[in-house]
């Protein structure tokens, strides 16, 4: 009886302390499955984190037997959220015969999200579920501009840009990577206009562009204060 | 009955079918048009891509003649925002005797907003015009502040690096174009300060020219919220 | 008395029109002199330009003289922010014996500013007064942070890049150059870290720092957004 | 008892006079140390530096020493915030036999926190304390998402990149720098995808990543706001 709480309830002392070392376990197998992608590691260190490895998916799969067994609805458990995920996070090991099924251990990093039950942030996330929905509308419409808007910027700066610099802005398509670096203000500096008309088109798109797509974070941001305030209050 | 209804009532069943078909074929047409700016398509593809064009235009050609045949009005729809759109998208296939028109395609997006009758996305729309509208002499008021801005951070580091770099800050037009790259932090590298002199100005331009840029996309979001807000109260 | 009203009242029909004119002539007049600073200029071009700066200096110093004849208090026009930034504008033209004063003609960019008064948005600037008044002791708070923040940036980075690149974080004043390009996001490329112990610290620096740059504009938008929903109640 | 309620009581007259004598030495000695850090500087300008550094020093030494006479609980001071900062700003001095402590000087900034202590702006910590407070799950939240983003985007980008720039996406690791460096648009430019899976992936993480990592400074400007707003009512 101990153990099942321990398991399934999350609100125990038990259950508390077996979370924390779980989450612990799935940040250190994500850290190793990192360093695993390191060049020039010794044959030594592969040979450790193949222990790691090992090590915890023996306890994870200890971990999923568990929770289906103790679980009330067991197929309710196999096709839950948390349960497709914690399939996916041993699955890859037993199945990687030949095939390099070795990226698929990258879902583990949504276990991590178990870490908010952990912390009890179960209000926050209904706070953001809310503001979400609330301004669900405005955030579909500003996402519906920002589409039409990175497809026009693009457009304009292939007609613009196309025949002085044809190998950076080929197409409609590769010219779509500039749009996003450039709307996003992230500028990498590996494509820019270089005409004249380019650059006047960048500094349009870019003063009507700002005020477009940064507004959905702001919404965000905004619902998520005034609920925050309405709590608060 | 049945026809007229489809064209010009979108809330009718068949209606909203009709008007899904055309959005898809709208979105289908401009990828067709962005393949063909693709360099080395072979002569089949480009083939393809022209009898699909003239597809699209049958289709859009039809759409047009029978929504000015049910309109109420005639010269309303003809001389209406989406009426002009509709047009603009199949005018240029009529008229490409000689010169090159394709691009004038691009009018085509536009009729994807459409998709935002079709999504009833009326009352977010209804509530942005009203954030904006509420908000008018700000966003003005700080678009003439931001104008001004750029105009005084490019004549500064002309000022300033016009000597030592003569080819990229060459005149204060030139230098517009840092400024905009600047103050909008896109930063792309092809041009910045390599002055002591410049550096010092930049600094003191981004950090008042920051919170100046970045206010008008905050004012919308934020009226925006609030309208949201006032909505779920 | 009606040239007196036409200079001295906004409001009056006249008075507008007059307005306008002087608006448009400070534009091309700004015009002109950006276009001054273009290289390989033709003789004639510059002759255009010099008859030009001529005419905009002649109406400017009319409309000085008429402006100081008209005011009640004769020394209050000449003090005040307008009246000396109107003499500003014309000054440097009549000073300008050998000396290159050509560049304090940039003030009159400032007389742009009288556009708001003609377009009304006397109410739009009072409400951000009170909304930066308002906030000020936050909007203070927040510039004596990012200074401290920026400056500590500025030493880190020193402490980890400077054996790496003794020429482009030579000092703590040279790395104020990074801090401030980084940190507000602009990220021209022409310096970064390039050791493991710089880039781990440009990662912290990076998440506590844009959580602190971008309030203050945040405060004066959300601010603002206030005053105009108070407006609109 | 004069000389007590100087140092002790920074309402009096002379605490406040004594407080920013203080603070003018704190930013001096800042600027002295910096200037220390520039490379070829000449024997003469060195030992002016040391000098001015021996004479805060001796300053600083004093005036720790008057706080811990004066203050009531004189453990209390030694161990509190400011105390410990007091001391670590002349420590390094007394220490430097041999090793170089120099760079523990830079706590020294930290003492430049008291200013606000002197500019009375105890209201506006507390009101941004409260904003924090209220909405500490919503930013811890946030953190957790942007740190899972991180992680999940350096992966990303390592599947579709490693093998076409296997020394700038070397692995996990080196990946994460460019996944800081693009989610918060700085965007230096020495590590981009240049492969179009890269490419792709990057404009998807964009435009999701962008609504979250700008979200928390949104939440403290906009609870900010609310709570100058409270305020002002």
């Amino acid at each position: 009886m101990s153990l099942r709480e321990t398991i399934t309830n999350i609100e125990s002392k038990n259950g508390r302390r077996f979370d924390i070392v779980i989450q612990i376990l799935i940040v250190l197998s994500l850290l190793a499955f990192s360093i695993e992608t390191l060049p020039n590691l010794s044959e030594q260190t592969k040979e450790y984190l193949y222990y790691f490895e090992v090590f915890c998916v023996t306890i994870f799969t200890i971990e999923y037997l568990l929770r289906f067994i103790f679980a009330k609805k067991k197929l309710g458990y196999v096709f839950s959220f948390y349960g497709i995920i914690d399939l996916l996070a041993i699955l890859p090991f037993y199945l990687s015969f030949g095939i390099d099924l070795r990226s698929v251990r990258i879902f583990r990093i949504l276990r991590v999200f178990r870490i908010l039950k952990l912390a009890r942030y179960n209000s926050a996330i209904d706070r953001f579920k809310k503001a979400a929905f609330s301004a669900r509308e405005e955030i579909v419409l500003f996402a519906i501009i920002t589409g039409i808007l990175l497809y026009l910027a693009a457009f304009g700066i292939y007609i613009f840009e196309n025949e002085a610099q044809p190998e950076k802005f080929a197409s409609v398509f590769h010219s779509l990577w500039w749009a996003v670096s450039t709307l996003t203000t992230v500028g990498y500096g590996d494509v820019y206009p270089v005409t004249m008309g380019g650059k006047i088109f960048t500094f349009f798109i870019l003063i009507i562009g700002l005020g477009i797509v940064t507004v959905p974070a702001g919404i965000v941001a905004s619902a998520l204060s005034n609920s925050v305030k309405k709590k608060s209050d």
